[in-house]
């Protein structure tokens, strides 16, 4: 049991954290400034901070939490969580500032909004950390989320060159692009790293009565919050009842379809916990357009029934047929709806186009930002892989994946009674 | 320990969740629209979204995981109050839609107040199941929620059309009609489906170290977002700050009472995670009186003595003199509370109230509305208690009760070190 | 393993209990009012309420789970942390209104700032209880409160009376007197009390899988939320961002410290868990100067630093060297940063003032204020730690701390699989 053998992380974590925080605070020391608000832009602010805060907690703990079904992984879930989370802020922030924004000067102004968009790009960040969970230790963890925060905001950089004048690039922000570039670049990065190593199913990748219900804790948290996710940038009460009506029916559909499929009647709690989620990913592509809530139920329904199908029948395929293991499943639970509530979002513009010429230039640009979009999280998850695999980072043994005691501290335990 | 026997719910849940999922959504179709504010109520709605966020955690967290004490009863416990609550909301969304909104034409129009509302009916039904949790399987479960929320806003619509024009009907939307409603027709069902037996104290009814952490971990969310729960309808700082020195007070008393009832001196974790919220039930029933603190402090003080007592000493006694279990006694922790605050709020009336002629009246209106509601939460209690008797619905085995291993699937479980 | 020798509490706790919830319910009848708000101050008062509500969550939740990671002490831990607050919170109520409110007649006026504010009073209490977490019975911890709170209310009276003139007082009120006097105080109380007894380690100090990661729950939603707390009396995007980007940073910091300190490379969650909190103490004291982020990242870094390494390398010293006994480390998670971020506050006041004689004046008032709660807090603990080790109050023995088993109810327990 005493992973007497895993290496040593002391000569890699500590430095690698010390200079890259070090690094930012130099950064933040010569370009970044706070913008004080006058009185009036106040008052918004402490509205929008109660939105802020759900966005926050979805990210810390509820993306924290998710991971901790694994039986023998959770302090490191919900700790490297953190740590992973806490630096992509910080790196969003800077480049966000540098790329996206248009001061003139090259001082950033960080206003709420700013750390909104930080928490977005670092969710994307959390999102694509799923598909490598457990098989990688925090230094590569550390590399991996600081080129997908970099990848992430180049691609909405490429986009808003691109694609600016038309102005039709306001939902390019939305929450799909997360999940679709995290889902992608994640599974990339995994195909590379792991490659022919994991066939057997793990005996630690199992869940436990007990981790079952913290990740169903952060799952949770991650549901009742995702209204405020895909509000944050649509202040409505149209993106939050959809997205809340659309979430309420993924629910349902989630746990109905585990049960269907498997052929005791039992329901999978793992595949719930993921699909329960698609109806808010899939409904977040579609917010701009503010649908009937029937049409945001309807989406939740297609995205949770795809999803939870994929989770039962789709990821053990990958796993033979591209040797891609994915250990949160992140492809059914985040590329899927996010890729179908894209169409679904294309389909709901077009209806509202009534001139062919606008409406085939508009087709040509949603698919190339798709396009686009897919291309760039595809190489810099390629790069990624083949970063990540060099021995310097001290990989983590086969035969210690999914295990905290590599990382962390454990008394001789007493008996857990 | 295998539950080799326990029915399957393949040929049962899958058709009825997706049965009744796609009505809704037709339903939604035909009959729902968003209600898009304009700029000035806008501001009122972003308040209110923080307030609504709160009430959203108590239903899907707070009840969800109250109820995991059961040492082998988790995974359902918080999922199926998921998968209820989903499915009540949009019930009651309909429902409260056709009977309680006045519009002259066939269109539902969906705002902030509309999810409060409908998170409140649900809300009555999450307390109901607390009677029969762990011993009914998920379709029961559905089909209870169902009839209840119908029952509860068939209740309201009673009292609405019989004594509207007396203007003074603005309380019986108050949390107490939900707490009573809720529990008497839970109890009824309870009674009707179970008689004569559960004699014997079942094993797994039990608490264990783990399990009673994660119950304290969604009582505490409910303790601590009550006071949003009962603002809910009166946003003033009365009804909030009232509500807060209720609920300290009633955690204390309950932890005393626990300790001095007990012969030797300790405290049982499971009584005080339900009277401790005795408090915030009774003082919801008030709150439009706005009363001096010291009064919702005596009042959270008596509620919380009531139902610590009654933990102790009836619920036993209930089961042998009625034959009827109630799993979270929830007759102690919401029916008790909740018909003293009923009464408080009778008196507080009455002293407001100068002429004799008036107060009569009032008074007559007052039993009449808590008779009604009485009358028809046991009406709908049996209904539903004769119907799931049905065996239609593959009930459990009395053998399988207050354990997941009958609905979810399990690995084969690495040792939980 | 069962405590038959355990003294039972049901002659201590309850009437202690009863007689001060029934004296403060007393108390506020005779001075406690509700402020009724106008409509403008409405609005106010329900932006402030989210704010509020992050602080009852962090005060309630967060420090009721952060001492949960002791492996048979998790109900006790959360549910004396409830019964503490909620008593400590009344009284703070009570004397904040009597001693520092500036009203004519006897009469206080609640308002939400009250709540605020003795919730904020509950808080250093609850810092000052982890240095007897474990070593105490809730009725030694009551008694406990009440000194604590009375002090720091008098200490914040003291200054108030001396330095009022100066107008330089108002951040007196901010959270690094929390920390500090709380922290004082508990050490002087726990040496007073342990002196000489506690020598070995105790088996039960340990964590656990599961109980480590209740503790990292508490832990994260003190952490998430801390911004709101800097920002209670300050509502400020500079100090939300600023306390973000320290903790944002700390949390890097503990971490990396973490593994440097530990001989295989291995980090420790409990050190992790207390020093990244350091940052958003330090950064308390120095938000009324709205430093730029780098500072505050300079600080948070610094902050959690100290803390990481005083928890490595300090904490098993003070036991040796003073027969200090401290069981969440309160010294190095609280007392450190707190002090780091004094002396941060002092710098850049004086790096703001260019009159010598000015600064000399205010360096001289500014080092009195802390000598003043210093002074305070060390008197104040060394009285209660007398009083406490009165056998009146039926001490623990010392072979059954940190054991739940004490005072609460455990059934024979199921096998927990």
């Amino acid at each position: 049991m005493a992973p007497k053998y895993a290496p040593s992380l002391r000569a890699r974590l500590p430095p690698v954290a010390f200079l890259l925080q070090v690094a930012f605070i130099v950064i933040f020391a010569f370009c970044v400034k706070i913008e004080h608000n006058g009185r009036e832009k106040n008052q918004n602010f402490i509205n929008s901070y109660a939105n802020f805060q759900d966005i926050h907690v979805m990210l810390f703990l509820g993306f924290g939490f998710l991971g901790t079904f694994l039986v023998r992984y959770a302090f490191s879930s919900s700790a490297f969580n953190l740590l992973v989370a806490a630096m992509a802020v910080q790196w969003a922030t800077i480049l966000n500032g540098f790329l996206l924004s248009h001061s003139s000067d090259r001082v950033i102004r960080i206003q709420l909004k700013s750390l909104v968009d930080a928490e977005l790009c670092a969710a994307s960040t959390l999102v694509a950390m799923g598909t490598i969970h457990g098989k990688t230790n925090p230094v590569q963890l550390l590399i991996f989320a600081l080129i997908e925060v970099t990848g992430f905001v180049l691609n909405q950089w490429i986009i808003q060159t691109l694609f600016q004048p038309r102005q039709e690039t306001q939902w390019l922000y939305s929450m799909v692009l997360i999940n679709i570039f995290g889902a992608l670049f994640g599974m990339m990065t995994s195909c590379l790293l792991f490659r022919s190593k994991i066939q057997q199913k793990f005996e630690k990748e199992k869940v436990s009565r007990r981790t079952g219900l913290f990740a169903m804790f952060g799952t949770l948290f991650l549901w009742m919050f995702w209204p405020s996710l895909n509000a944050a940038l649509e202040p409505d009460i149209s993106a939050k009842s959809n997205t809340y009506l659309s979430l309420a029916v993924s629910a349902v559909t989630a746990m109905a379809v585990s049960a269907l499929s498997s052929s005791k009647g039992k329901i999978n709690l793992v595949h719930v916990q993921s699909s329960m989620l698609a109806g808010g990913i899939a409904v977040g592509a579609v917010v701009t357009s503010s649908p009937a809530p029937w049409i945001a139920m309807t989406i939740g329904f297609c995205a949770s029934l795809l999803s939870a199908l994929g989770f039962r029948y789709m990821k053990d395929h990958m796993l033979f047929a591209f040797d891609c293991h994915d250990t949160l499943g992140v492809l059914c639970a985040h590329a899927v709806p996010g890729i179908l509530g894209w169409f679904a979002q294309l389909i709901l513009r077009l209806m509202s186009i009534s001139h062919s010429t606008i409406a085939f230039q508009f087709v040509l640009h949603y698919v190339c930002i798709l396009l686009i979009t897919v291309f760039v999280s595809l190489v810099m998850g390629t790069i990624t892989g083949i970063l990540l695999k060099c021995s310097l980072w001290k990989p983590q043994r086969d035969n210690k994946r999914y295990d905290d005691q590599a990382y962390w501290e454990f008394p001789h335990l007493l008996e857990d009674k």
